[in-house]
């Protein structure tokens, strides 16, 4: 069994992945940290996990942490870069569900992120985690940038037309909704149900920690710098991002985009193309590790829509870090990840 | 007093008109139709009108509606068009919440709706009810098509970068969310709490009977055709849209495009340009008949970001239509209409 | 124009009462206090006032708020009790939204509310603004206690039964649902639209601070002390309270229920009793002022079930405080209270 | 592997079925069965599906479903009791999660349900199937009658007070609130996310087709008939019971009533009785098997009040149906059960 570690369980990706490793037949978790919730049962604070753990938070120290095969981050950026490095060193894996290794260039990533980032030679080694187009490195990887919800959606949308470098790269928008849960555990006004419910706005207009991410990879793919206009909303559900992509054809003549995406996706475990003219509902992937997606071309007019979905905490964050320990761990990929989304 | 007769009163655009009537100082609901609720009293429909109308539902019949000054239409495409001409010959105004006249060219119209148009002469006759535009003729008309709700949001965000001619015709992209009472209250699966709730999908992306109505509004103001991607989407909330609108600066210099817009709406009673770096939330327009807006350029890149929001059932129907009335009838054009948005 | 002043205005209440009264013929507001928020201008906190008000926060002041007719406290327990006085004494009506007058019996709401009372004498001076019971004294007062959400409901729903001693005073069940605009505006984790939507619980089932107020109420008109068993639960929803309340007829033999309650309302404004066999829905009293109540006697055995639905903000606070004002000031009581309820 | 049919796999609990069997280690779904949706893949019609099943719909036929070792009835009342008696002669065993079997007093039974009962023979053999009372008599029976929802969360809530003859059996109540999940798949306006989100109502207080169901419950463990007053309410969530339960003591001296619910539990696998104090909430079994009860006694007065929680879909139909099936066939009771709820 892969014993598991997992720093900052309070959140909502901490209770997740604690949910789905319940069912994982390899692994088991180990500890669980927490410095506000030391000595608190995970049962007491999040009942749906009675009767399944009986883990305490403990105060997250590199020694206890290094008896495990492999540790989790799921910590506000800036935590994972301080430990990353000496886990490493005693040999186990480490995946971080935060922003700390996602962005190569760290002048890029310092001023998105507001601090100078203190462990440069971690950002270099660390392998971005998205499977669908890392997963040679992520297998030999000892550190793992789980990538962010909208950029996995966003980048599995665009990835087989710019691969192809069949759209524009200066001409791209992401129009995203996302569902509270996105916005995490903490206590803010503008996430109570009384402000959240009921009601659609957008947010971060003017520039969202996830651009520069999504634009990295894109441009990864394009092999070029993209322009990427990014806008997202707050979408009055709990769970699921629904990523609505537009490319301009560069040659707007007859493309098989359809097949293009079913032979990109073929052989992914975790990316499901629909059959064309399909409209992907968030629900369909709730509480599951699926990315549905579909592909139109409006009035066969230049304009390029595919249409993503995941759900935020799965496939946008617990499920794809367990998909990369799987990957990194030589397990089957899709161990304890075989969730069917929840309908109704 | 302006005596009001409704026809289709049992939808959700009809209960909406009997809300905002009931408070209007100047207008009184004479007459309420419906074939099939026949004799049943609209407070045993709707319980939140009991104690405020008395009146039942009777038999759509031209001589009754006669008596009336003016008559809504809250009916399913096809119903006002048998009925227009004879009422206006007798002296009432119409005004047609459904699609009959929202589109000048018949083929078109045809095209979209599935059916023949069996009164060209009212289709020419009528005025396109967007006040912030057509308000002259509005003042004078006898038939009303009133707008339809993602076209509102819609158009009132384009409408000041077309009309100056800033933005490329031939890139416009409309992102948009509605709420489900969108759909109207007929009983639709996929309308069900079940379906609907906790979950986001696009719908129509190949093509939904507002493009052309969209199309159609902005073409007049940029005096030339114009190609739009319009995506619209079914979001978990009962009442908003939320208008997200993207356009390419023909010359990225800099615009004060705040001010363009501030200028544009300084008169208008129902459009409120929120200010620099707002994200207006449909909730704010709640049960009111008030259009949001903001506008954002990204990284002051080329690409403009519009967000426009109304109530669909109000500014994109019953408010609209109302304010609508006030205007053909020279009387105070935010009569019954000061309603507050509902916040929380 | 009665001059208004409104103490505490960020709350749920607050933003209320200055939706409702933004429509009121009689009624002006004139200052609004936050401590936290001075200088700031309300529209700003709540965008759907935009274009409505153009009053700032400022902080809470005697003499400023002496120059209004009356003043609102929308303030948490403690605060009232030590403005009061002083406004009173300068001829200023005063009407507390909060806990502060409720109870007569200081001693017991010590113990409820963790304070020494430090205002007997205005605990005296206050009439229990519930205009179903106290009409004539309302009218007199400089002091009005407003009732609290659950209090409102529950007592409509039991009045007529207990003021005719048909049910047993020690057998009364209060089951009560409400929105989680009940829980206010603060910043707490379990209201945050991820741990309050989809969901259902109960809360302070071992004893809620509105036992002791329903239990007073109810006891005046039985005219004996009664038990009660109150259970409040938190139903995922903005606005609305649905009390189910159970009663043991003393004499289960055929009584005429409906026509009870028929008769105990008939002059009521705000009191709809509805037809025999009726299940009335929150939705229908949203924004409105109404209390809906039906009344049933399930296989003719010897419990009564009454369901009461108000919506929290407006029966339950905002709309009964300015139903208050208006009885005080002999207006009329309706005033800026005919809102009919958002359907949907 | 056992080999499953289901009939009627249409509605909510036949695709929760599919879900929960997807993962089940001893079971296999081999036929499923609908007349409308015949020839209709499954994962067409819920996508949650896809790539989980290749099975479709088929026109329900015995001689199919003979070469199952069970089958689910996943149907309206009517159905299970026309195919039972020949598919257990075949030597199936039958689980009908509808309610042809439930109630053993057969002229009870079609009062109720508004038809003959054609099958008092099968009526006669079915077992009940809450485990919780009757797992002997599961484990050999060929009939399963599955309770209903209601039932489910009301008797086990009731079960240790009357097994112990604490409470009054004259003075029971239960203030039950269902997700809309509870009223099924068809399309009925009352259903619609318009009507059921955003409120809330009771509904059938002059009598539900559980209440009947619930009492031959009780009145079996108190040994004599009992008086229930039972109230369902539709709550504006998707999935989940909350159950209020009422008792009287009938000596109200002191009792340690959390014990013996510990006790009474001590073994259930799906039953989890909650520390003294607490609240369950319905999401905290969103997706699994689990009914949570915590046990109050307000004020130390006479008056019992047991909170308990389960998912309608799950414990309350599909999850128990399984749980059912595991016990026939002598395997592992929570197999293919162990789902942890879906928070948040």
């Amino acid at each position: 069994m892969i014993k598991v570690g997992i720093v900052g369980g309070t959140g909502y990706t901490g209770v997740e992945l604690l949910r789905l490793l319940a069912n994982h037949p390899e692994a088991v978790v180990e500890v669980i940290t927490s410095r506000s919730e030391e000595g608190i049962s995970v049962a007491d604070m999040y009942p749906n996990l009675r009767g399944i753990y009986d883990l305490k938070f403990s105060v997250p120290d590199v020694k206890t942490l290094s008896a495990c095969d492999v540790v989790f981050f799921a910590t506000p950026h800036g935590v994972a870069m301080k430990m990353a490095a000496e886990l490493i060193d005693n040999g186990v894996k480490v995946i971080d569900l935060g922003a700390d290794f996602r962005i190569k260039d760290l002048d890029v990533w310092s001023q998105w992120y507001g601090m100078e980032h203190t462990s440069p030679e971690m950002a270099e080694l660390a392998v971005y985690g998205l499977p669908e187009v890392n997963r040679a490195q992520i297998k030999d990887a000892k550190l793992i940038a789980c990538p962010g919800c909208y950029p996995t959606a966003t980048q599995l949308a665009f990835l087989p037309l710019l691969e192809n470098k069949l759209i524009d790269h200066r001409r791209l928008i992401a129009d995203c909704k996302s569902g509270v849960s996105g916005g995490g555990r903490g206590a803010k006004v503008g996430m109570l149900m009384c402000e959240a419910s009921e009601s659609m706005m957008a947010y971060g207009v003017h520039g969202h920690r996830h651009l520069p991410e999504i634009k990295q990879g894109l441009a990864l793919v394009a092999e070029r710098p993209v322009h990427l206009t990014f806008v997202p909303h707050l979408t009055p559900m709990i769970r699921g991002i629904h990523s609505t992509c537009y490319g301009v054809l560069k040659d707007p003549v007859d493309h098989d985009l359809q097949r293009l995406f079913e032979e990109r996706y073929a052989n992914e475990p975790f990316v499901d193309v629909m059959p064309a003219g399909s409209h992907p509902q968030t629900r369909s992937v709730k509480g599951g590790n699926m990315c549905r997606i579909s592909i139109h071309r409006p009035q066969n007019d230049d304009t390029v829509v595919v249409l993503s979905v995941i759900d935020n905490l799965v496939k946008g964050a617990a499920g794809q870090a367990i998909q990369n320990m799987n990957i990194m761990f030589g397990i089957d990929e899709a161990s304890g990840l075989n969730v069917v989304g929840l309908m109704p």
